[in-house]
């Protein structure tokens, strides 16, 4: 089987490829193409990887990337929330354009409908909102970003429907712990304030301890995305999008898992710094969902915050707290 | 008060447009120009009427268009939804690029801000359906024509969260007794089996008589058009896309009106004939609404479809049943 990862350099599609290319099946088909395409070089990982780099927003693109047929497409590039908050232009013509390129060029070859699995984002949703947020609940996002991944979803249902595709939309939930630098999500403190103390640096809270959000760890949303690309989708119906399930929680209750699991010492490193502009920005982000859809259908989430620092340790800190010792 | 009407040439478009020219006003400010475009010439009726022919989905149209910046846009244009299922290629250029380009370039226009009303469509939600949608039900459309018109209404909210538009949008219920010829609609039965009994015409029924449906009047709908354009938005929020009040009504209830205001010699004239196609169509097709938060807002509904059809004899047929006489 052929795979194709767009936005394979970021950190959602650097970790399912390196996944994949440690498994070397997916659903218990043998890999025989890996494809990885992102505007910068991703990084390869053994097996049969071919690295790409393309920008899926130019015309023209897309056609070559899905030339050899891939049979499963993972389309996680895009520009991320803040980016698309602050650049109007480039979010439209990334995560809107750019999508809608990937399946207009599938859609011109005939006889061709692979899985395709998009990574759309809670931020699809805005206040105000229920208690708990489930699959019938309206997309109104309150940020350019929410508003591409919620049209995105409406096109990819469109193209399942007309038999284009066989498409699956996952809403995940804010990824905590992000690995890796602080990219310009606006929810980036979310994880900051857990990775950054746990190697001994400070990091900055810019919202209150009683923010509640959605969160799912790197390895559910890995999970997430390989059983979408695994799942019997018959069972979807018309409706192909799908809240993940995540576990609610408030920044102080992060910061507790962060003190059970760190010490005391970690905690300290957090220095609390209302920024209005990020707490405007999150108090229109979703706090609680009703996932028993996707639970249903077989997707799997995190059991507690301290087990999400626990497997961030192990994946990402080799097994050590360098900070705690 | 200048305003401009993309779509002139269609039903609601010339309906608009003669109750504008006749009125001269709009929310108490009299109209020094009005701008009717179309894909073919609109109609004139006397007044500061300027009639236009453009294709909006057409790259610099749009542009040219608001040149004089009119206070009031609205936007009326598209391809119905029997055309925008035949035909994927068109119904997005027109229905999703065309209204892309015109929004875009009103964003282009520093310090422009018109009112901008954009027709949507009940369409736009898909079955399974509770017992009446509100305005919290998700968008999940069956058809590429409800997709289409559920991406313009994201686009809306961002582009007026964003201060490029005071935008709102409004889901028409099926618009019956839509006058004139039959065009393209899947849903035209809902009016045939109307309009062509009261001109003493055969008309085809191709579901059951147990189908419901969601029906306006075009008067109403005219109302909706003009509250829409002259109403507090404050009161809107984020959310500007509407579910408009209307009947809910089965195909059997509709024929018993006519039989109540035309005679059994009216209702003879309806030929029960089952489309598969037509009736599948109709399946996925939304009912019964909540439609209280456009009534809190001031959106009048019709009262019952005995005052649809006796409107349709006073606007359409100059009061008289010759059928009857």
């Amino acid at each position: 089987m052929r795979i194709l990862i767009t936005g394979a350099a970021g950190m959602i599609g650097r970790k399912l490829a390196q996944r994949l290319g440690k498994d070397g099946h997916l659903g218990g088909r043998g890999i025989s193409a890996l494809t990885l395409t992102d505007v910068v070089a991703p990084a390869g990982f053994g097996g049969p990887v071919e690295r790409d780099t393309s920008d899926i927003a130019t015309p023209g693109e897309a056609a070559r990337l899905i030339a050899a047929r891939p049979d499963v497409i993972f389309h996680t590039a895009g520009i991320v929330s803040g980016e698309a908050e602050s650049d109007f232009d480039k979010g439209y013509r990334v995560n809107l354009d750019g999508s809608r390129l990937l399946l207009e060029a599938i859609r011109q070859v005939p006889a061709y409908r692979p899985r395709l699995v998009f990574t759309s984002s809670i931020a699809a949703f805005g206040a105000p909102f229920p208690d708990a947020i489930d699959d019938e609940f309206l997309t109104a996002p309150l940020t350019s970003y929410g508003t591409q991944k919620a049209m995105v979803e409406l096109l990819l249902a469109d193209y399942t429907r007309r038999c284009f595709i066989d498409g699956v939309g996952i809403r995940l939930p804010t990824i905590c712990i992000r690995p890796g630098l602080p990219n310009k999500a606006a929810s980036g403190f979310f994880s900051n304030i857990l990775r950054e103390p746990l190697v001994g640096r400070e990091a900055v809270l810019p919202v209150a301890g009683t923010v509640r959000a959605w969160h799912a760890s790197p390895r559910a949303a890995i999970g997430f995305l390989i059983h979408a690309a695994t799942m019997d989708t018959a069972s979807l119906g018309a409706r192909r999008n799908l809240n993940m399930p995540g576990l609610s929680a408030t920044v102080d209750e992060q910061i507790a898992a962060l003190g059970r699991v760190a010490g005391d010492a970690a905690v300290k490193l957090i220095r609390r710094e209302i920024d209005p502009v990020i707490a405007h920005m999150v108090d229109g982000w979703p706090r609680n969902f009703d996932a028993s859809r996707a639970l249903g259908l077989g997707f799997g989430a995190d059991a507690s915050f301290d087990e999400i620092i626990r497997n961030h340790i192990v994946d990402e800190l080799e097994g050590r707290v360098p900070f705690k010792e």
